[in-house]
């Protein structure tokens, strides 16, 4: 039986994530790894998770276990929106508001309930694969977006909306991380931020802003207002989760946008997993409740700003010469861009793992467009502190003989 | 903004389920309700699974709430296969098994996969709705096929197999649950299910076998081969669950099937929800390595089993009358056909819920083609024993006042 024949078109297109692929190169033992994007797993409050977990045992029982409704845990959706408002300032109503299973469903059903084959759908270059890659299983048309230090080029963005309208693409969605970005750890300015909501609601473009590192932020660097803060009433769907704050793998995140188009997202998630576990949201509606959040938030903030020390200081003192770097001022990730644009940082990753026993992430896969071989994300959250500034001198080194 | 404008067009055909419509009419407080669709949580083992909780945090600490991999936690892929392989005699390799986030993910990663707009998925008549809904999502047409105690007609089957090819509309998947169905506790012969199998192979149509039910099996019944035992080799999905048979919370299911079509729903899954909860999937984990499962399903079996015998005996009091039931011989639900088929239990469920304080699922949900008005589906996982022949007594009166 010829099994092939029977995929459908959408999954005629999927395909493995570049990055995903290279998992078990970067993470074998002994290697100094600044590849993995995950959230330190030591930021995560496992003792308090535990004291509320055995309290709702004891209150609830078995019902810890049992279904919940799609949309999510009302007193959970009450939680969030009430710290979202006065941590973000950003607000929404409850038929705005709805929790998913991650940041990636989210994404997923976004593309799921707006997405048709050939719309077009802007990313900033580099962006998140995650993101970009669920738009694309939807067979959408992926744009990449010039940007610099400061956000997208938003006169380029018009550009591409144009290019798209003439190609025949409907424009619909532009994708943006406005804060600490994964991949490139860049913080939009002010300017950007107001020029970028001015030409979606011009052009009648929906935005998604994924704020998924807003949270931290480090010492000095002002926090910018979010999109969907500068302009409530602008069309923004506006996602943020719990697990780089908290804990990635309960799988708790959340959107907020227009009604119309959050209640289609509930309807969706309704075939596509029914409701979140049950057990992770109570876990956090109890960490919430307990008034834990800000103390847990400055944890990890605290963690990620020590390494980033680290991390500046090996840069400054390995790279100056072979390329620049993101300033850091949040999130988990630096990024750099190599002098020499001839490199391409994809070959050299299985080099460097083998005879220098570092890894990082190649900076193609971040490109929608397939430029950025000459680049390359850092993390620093799953690196000891010893190992920072042996791992960038070793990896300077390998650079420099690659030019 | 013109937001419907934006909607997909998948997106436009997706509607709320009846069922989970009426969840606020059949909750209300004080009302016996033989509606709720959801195992008990009486059987969930609350304290089994704190102990191992407390363990893994002892031991994994932070990294109990880390992100895992896409296709499932190793160590329970393998205690999955082993289990199945022992229990259901289905055997699976490992690229042939794959982890999901609940069943309703299983099936919508299976419609995402397989189904184009147009294509024809035939379901029993009744259904299932969360599985023909996920399908129906994705724009396939549904056929519903005739079906008696014994299973699909598996003649009708040809029958409607034909109609599809005439209609333009591609024959892809039938989709069964041929053990102690939800909704009609219906079990299928020997027979049947080789015949299923058999018209599959010659039709090159794939086989969704949804087995949630199926070690939710009473005292006398005989276990049937699943399809998957019967025929290895022929093109089926296997899907079961953990949610009925430990803890429907915590979302794990698992999918057994042609290595091809498993590595493209784990690829669907990367952009669906990146992984499931890594806490759900170690504390099941946990169960399945203590030996814990083969005690826990004999409890949740004779806690079902004792339901259904009250069950059997208030029915034989009160309906011998109205209507003729499913011999109750596993899973969570009976089925009532009435002798009057004039009655339509939709308008009578509201009445019954305000007049009598009784609530149940009314048949039309269940069925593509619209039919099945004169049934309805009773559950008993979720009524007190000592409600059971009272909450019959008086569904009883009110039907037969329908009539």
């Amino acid at each position: 039986m010829d099994l092939a024949s029977f995929l459908s078109a959408d999954s005629q297109v999927m395909q493995p994530s570049l990055i995903r692929r290279m998992t078990g190169l970067v993470n074998q033992p002994g290697v100094i790894s600044f590849a993995a994007g995950s959230p330190s797993a030591q930021t995560f409050p496992h003792e308090r998770l535990t004291e509320i977990f055995d309290q709702l045992v004891a209150e609830q029982k078995g019902m810890l276990f049992q279904y919940s409704v799609t949309k999510g845990n009302a007193q959970l959706i009450e939680a969030v929106r009430a710290r979202t408002e006065r941590v973000q300032r950003v607000e929404a109503s409850e038929p705005e508001t709805m929790l998913v299973s991650g940041s990636q469903q989210g994404l997923d059903l976004i593309g799921r309930v707006l997405l048709d084959p050939g719309d077009a759908v802007f990313a900033e270059t580099p962006s998140f694969p995650g993101g970009v890659d669920a738009f694309r299983n939807y067979r959408a048309r992926l744009f990449g977006v010039a940007c610099d230090d400061d956000g997208m080029d938003v006169d380029d963005l018009a550009q591409k909306v144009r290019e798209a309208r003439a190609s025949g693409n409907r424009p619909k969605l532009i994708y943006v991380i406005p804060n600490f970005q994964n991949p490139s750890g860049r913080v939009w300015s002010l300017e950007r931020r107001q020029a970028l909501i001015e030409l979606a609601v011009a052009e009648s473009l929906l935005i998604v802003e994924d704020d998924a590192y807003g949270e931290i932020f480090f010492e000095g660097a002002a926090e910018l207002p979010r999109l969907k803060a500068l302009d409530p009433t602008a069309p923004i769907l506006y996602m943020s989760t719990f697990s780089k704050i908290l804990a990635a793998g309960l799988r708790v995140a959340w959107i907020m946008g227009p009604a119309e188009i959050v209640q289609r997202l509930i309807l969706a998630k309704e075939t596509a997993d029914l409701c979140t576990s049950t057990l992770s949201q109570k876990l956090i509606l109890g960490f919430l409740e307990r008034g834990w959040m800000e103390a847990q938030v400055a944890t990890a903030r605290a963690f990620y700003q020590g390494k980033a020390r680290l991390m500046q200081e090996g840069l400054s003192r390995h790279f100056e010469d072979i390329g620049r770097w993101t300033p850091p001022r949040g999130g988990l990730f630096l990024w750099v861009e190599l002098f020499d644009k001839s490199i391409d940082t994809l070959p050299l990753l299985e080099i460097s793992v083998a005879q220098d026993g570092v890894a990082f992430i190649p900076g193609k896969p971040f490109f929608v467009d397939g430029s950025g071989a000459h680049c390359l994300r850092l993390s620093y959250s799953n690196v000891t502190d010893d190992n920072i500034g042996l791992g960038l001198e070793k990896l300077s080194g390998r650079l420099r003989r690659a030019s």
